[in-house]
């Protein structure tokens, strides 16, 4: 017990440099004056050298080996706690120091190169560093592998997702794509038939965009004593435990993309928040993985606040902020501008249901890659032809094409598929959550996100990482993730069968 | 020289540690959501006790001591920066790891308490917490004089102040003692000679005053590309090195004070942003000691910004901004208001020529606390008498009186002196640089400080902690620290004469 919990105090401090460093982060997007960004760098990565080091330390390996043979001795709070110590341990102990380092260096060299690539659709530019950038995951894959007994590619999927594995996509990924591209003809077919999406006409001060963004944060349960919400180029949900900042970015022309990424980011931080106060510090009370992440913001943005429900009350909140009359501001625009479906070649534009269609391209290209199955200056042509097949679009230039994400260059290989496996998490988590209350759609056609909520709470968020992935979809959904309930859900929003 | 690059290294690693407090406090202070308060506490307790354990290591203690044998292949910026490592290694050193942490945690109560105890003014409240961070600060002072081979009090000024000794304040403070009473009283007898100040009438709209704000900040030559002005409770300068934060608290009847505010905090960040960037992560680039910081904060607030010069210049920029008009906007009530003379109780709203005798009052009383001349519970009828020698008035409760400040509470004992040091040093620091180039004050009636800043940044910014503070004087002015510039100025200003 005693070694266990010298684990305990040595995971906390760790845990509380991360939540300083995802602070520091928050504030280099957000606050920060732009002649910092050297003196933050240093910043962050002493910050980060410190955590790794405590981390891979030989203290820690000897502690979790004293504490594994004691095992008896512990509660299954604490063995769970124990496992994802040892699971966190070997992810970072198996990548040595000087790859560690040789990755973040070609990282930010890629990241940089990448930003002049994309404006000018030149992909030749990035090739080296992209090409760097590979390898060196590869290896990091190889290591971790070896570690983990996993294959390459596995093994990145598992730092993103644990458990997560490429024989359990395969088949959701191919049964999807089998869909997919019918699917997305019918609706665009369907969509010619209803009546013509009337524009809302602006301009929307920012003021009122950031006070109903903030009326319906409170209203899905974002807690402001805990949390806030900023302005940052990228959105996103950051900060650290207890501390959640979430931002998001204004137009005046268009509110709806500011108010859909707030309650996108809001789904993050309700996980964030949710989870259980008292496992603050420990690998047991982090969020289950980016596939479960990712499905607590789809819940909410796709799931909730698309749902006839929600956009019915969703009207009445922007008709009041915005002064909007007429036909344009029914329930019925509403609802048709945030379900147009409409192919294009930007992924973070992409509608709910060409999104994974997306997501099918890079997943398929960045396994090839990682398995050395394709070439790195075969990307751009591959890339093209697979759009084609999944979208239907022929790429103009790699702007619209391979160049578009800092995934690749920014050295996140095997985090793409948790967007498509979040989106499907969703789906199932939202009908079971709807089947087990009835109260929670009558709910939402109130803006009263409560018995949703407390939904999520009981069965996702108040588990953290005690359970495995497939064990809490099991416990919560009576099965492990299927493409099943996703596609339906698409059926019924857009086919309306 | 291995050995001492292997030890710059270190100390860069500490420092960005500390930078990252640096902007962690910031947030705390500006941006946190108030339930985050605790997680915060454990991010701040684990990076200090890291930064402490790196200081403190016996690997930093045996790389120093090679250091010192090998410090001839050293150049003299570097064996200046191994002498302020080594000073900084020794204050930490000194203070064995369970005192540190008796005194943090002893602090933390009283603080709690104090606030409480100052509301109610109830100094029996505080007594036994006061009492025991008094105790354990009588602790901290032998260690690190046993180490420093300096008296208890000696070594706690030290630590704030590099080579401050009561030695070299209690004549100039005695000076000043005898000479402070008659100044008052004449000074204020002079001013009811002079037309009867008028005053502003708001409101005076907060986006006004930072809009000012801001455009004086930028004429004192605070760069915004490395730093950024917010509003917080208690202003403070902070942040980290080459990312300096000040903040201000806005009153809707009353824009002089934020005003004044914003310039005494743009004293400090100059003197942040003046110091080279080369030295940045390294002891010797460091601030000389909080006497001089203050003297910068000072210089600019009661230097630069209370001369007739600035005033002048002053008034047609609030006149433009308030839309004043009449006796009451002109540089002359201005003035009258910026240099009113009024003994108070609280030390924080004093006038720059009574200010002074509140911190002889704290000087006097904690250097006998500290030599246990002076028992706790006598705290208040002693501080009580001493405000009657000093300022002439009968403190009615101690919230007016032994309560109002946190220091004592905070741990911060052998601080309150470097006040008036500062106010010294900037007088003669001043006169100095008016001596030097006449450009100086027709530069502030025009609202330009290049020329005094130029002189600041050579003869102060620049030395960073290359030499000692009396070099420094020496240097710049011809000679140390005397009491004689400020009295002089004082009597000019105050006095006419």
């Amino acid at each position: 017990m005693q070694v266990y919990h010298t684990l305990e105090e040595r995971f906390a401090r760790i845990s509380s440099i991360e939540d300083s460093i995802g602070i520091l982060q928050w504030d280099a997007e957000t606050m920060m004056p732009q002649g910092a960004a050297d003196s933050r760098s240093d910043q962050l990565a002493t910050l980060k050298g410190i955590a790794h080091e405590l981390l891979t330390a030989r203290a820690t390996s000897d502690l979790l080996d004293e504490a594994n043979q004691d095992s008896d001795s512990l509660d299954d709070w604490q063995r769970a706690n124990l496992r994802e110590m040892r699971r966190i341990f070997l992810h970072a102990a198996a990548v040595p120091a000087d790859l560690v380092e040789a990755s973040s260096r070609a990282v930010s060299r890629a990241e940089m190169v990448w930003r002049d690539a994309r404006q000018n659709g030149d992909f030749a530019l990035l090739l080296p560093h992209l090409s760097q950038v590979l390898a060196l995951q590869q290896q990091i894959g190889q290591a971790k592998g070896q570690a983990l007994e996993l294959s390459p590619y596995d093994a990145l999927l598992d730092s993103y997702d644990p458990g997560l594995r490429q024989a359990t996509i395969d088949p959701l990924f191919s049964e999807l794509g089998a869909e997919l591209p019918g699917l997305i003809e019918e609706a665009q077919e369907r969509q010619k038939e209803l009546p013509v999406i009337q524009p809302l006409n602006g301009p929307f001060p920012v003021d009122d965009q950031r006070r109903i963004g903030e009326q319906l944060m409170k209203a899905v349960g974002f807690d402001f004593t805990r949390g806030r919400l900023d302005v940052s180029l990228h959105p996103f949900c950051g900060g650290s435990t207890g501390d959640v900042r979430i931002t998001t970015r204004y137009s005046e022309t268009n509110f709806m993309s500011a108010l859909m990424g707030v309650l996108h980011e809001s789904g993050h931080a309700l996980y964030e928040q949710g989870r259980p106060e008292k496992w603050r510090r420990q690998p047991v009370g982090l969020a289950r993985g980016m596939s479960m992440h990712e499905s607590q913001s789809l819940l909410i943005e796709m799931q909730a606040c698309r749902s006839w429900e929600f956009v019915s009350y969703l009207a009445s909140i922007v008709q009041e902020a915005f002064q909007g009359e007429g036909a344009a501001w029914s329930p019925e625009n509403l609802h048709r501008i945030l379900t147009k479906v409409e192919p294009g070649f930007i992924r973070v534009d992409a509608d709910e249901i060409t999104y994974p269609a997306h997501i099918l391209v890079r997943y398929k290209l960045e396994k090839a890659l990682i398995a050395g199955d394709l070439q790195i200056q075969d990307l751009p042509s591959a890339f093209n032809e697979a759009v084609k097949k999944h979208l239907g679009l022929t790429v103009p230039n790699d702007s619209l094409g391979c160049l578009q994400d800092i995934h690749w260059p920014g050295g996140a290989w095997g985090y793409f598929p948790t967007y498509t496996l979040g989106a499907m998490t969703a789906a199932q988590l939202f009908r079971a959550a709807c089947q087990a209350d009835a109260d929670i759609l009558p709910g939402l056609s109130k803006g009263d996100f409560a018995p949703l909520r407390a939904w999520l709470r009981a069965n996702v968020h108040a588990k953290g990482s005690l359970i495995t992935t497939d064990q809490l979809l099991v416990a919560a959904t009576g099965r492990p993730l299927t493409a099943e309930v996703f596609r339906t859900h698409l059926r019924e929003r857009y086919l309306g069968c």
